[in-house]
């Protein structure tokens, strides 16, 4: 019976963090869109969205623990939860770095882009939802293709440092507003680098367990 | 006897975070040196101490999750290496953090700072010194005191913003040595938010404590 409830718990804690990496996502999906388009009233719902963000982020650390105190879970068990606390840490992060985005929105859209910020959004977004896509389908190999998309931001960021030095130096008028450019995509790079974290996670959880379950892990019995 | 090498293994845990925090601080504290004093020598001792704070990061995850699996913890010690945890991957960002300041060395002394970089280096430093601190002497007090200070360091931030602004509209010579010094600051800023994360993980771990040890805890019988 208390096996049951704790299998229960499990799958709350799965479904929990699900929710957590989609109002993450979101949170991100929208400063992106409030900084570009100029959106000061999208960028208002991404300051509200961080409260949901860390009670969620709460409820997890919490029911993490409680499942940790409830009885010894098996290695498995043990490191499926050790992954949800750290993969929540990098979650609840991501969405702070949603805020720091949407505090460069201005009352008229972004314009002038030096380098490719859409790009860049739109890597780094696919990066943290890949990264969990991994988690839930327990694809290692999924996560392992995440450590290499990481490169191709990093180039964008490092272009962005490029242009923006440009920009001051040849007195360029839109020196101003590609400093703000320049200040998301560092804001881009670190989402890059919690989904990298994440996909790390997933990585060594499958690779515990698989170490731990040997035969089972290789016949497609997976870890929970 | 296996109760025995259990508490070892939390001296062991607690020692290592320790040399862990040790090394994190330490590379800002050489990063910063590196930056304001263009020393790009002790820029290269910062990226060769990642290695050994990441391997380190690592060794400390394997023995928690050992810790975890070995017996059947008990709640006090549960939330103890659970705040390991955080406060681990906390450390090892502060570390990625000293290494994004050092890259921001160049081959003379940072010159002409618009703003008070030594000092808002110094404060970011302190706090986490402190909240490691707060988690060795188990003092929730101090680590709120932490929670703070990351105020001053905003403000510091806040202004570096202001003043890179100014030097790009005024269309100031500076500018360039200006926006190094903009980076750097928001990668302290980011130092500052780990250390308030680990006084958050020394609170909710005290108070944990406290909640689940009642008089004990206030009769100063400390948690683990």
């Amino acid at each position: 019976m208390t096996r049951i409830r704790f299998h229960q718990g499990l799958d709350d804690l799965r479904e929990k963090m699900l929710g957590m990496s989609g109002m993450a996502e979101q949170a991100v999906d929208r400063a992106v869109r409030a900084y570009l388009n100029g959106d000061l009233s999208l960028a208002e719902e991404v300051y509200r969205s961080e409260h949901d963000i860390n009670r969620t982020e709460k409820d997890i650390d919490e029911l993490a623990f409680d499942l940790l105190a409830m009885q010894q879970p098996m290695a498995v068990d043990l490191r499926f939860i050790l992954a949800v606390i750290k993969i929540n840490a990098d979650l609840e992060r991501v969405g702070d770095q949603a805020v720091n985005i949407a505090q460069r929105t201005r009352s008229q859209p972004a314009s002038d882009l030096p380098f490719d910020l859409p790009r860049m959004a739109s890597l780094a977004r696919t990066m943290v939802h890949q990264a969990i896509q991994a988690f839930v389908a327990r694809d290692a190999e999924l996560a392992r293709t995440i450590l290499g998309s990481d490169d191709a931001v990093d180039d964008i960021n490092t272009e962005a440092h490029r242009t923006m030095q440009q920009a001051i130096q040849t007195q360029h008028a839109g020196a101003v507003a590609a400093l703000d450019a320049l200040l998301v995509a560092r804001n881009l790079e670190r989402v890059a680098d919690h989904a990298t974290n994440i996909a790390e996670d997933v990585i060594f959880w499958l690779q515990g367990a698989d170490v731990r379950h040997g035969k089972d892990a290789q016949s497609g019995v997976a870890p929970h």
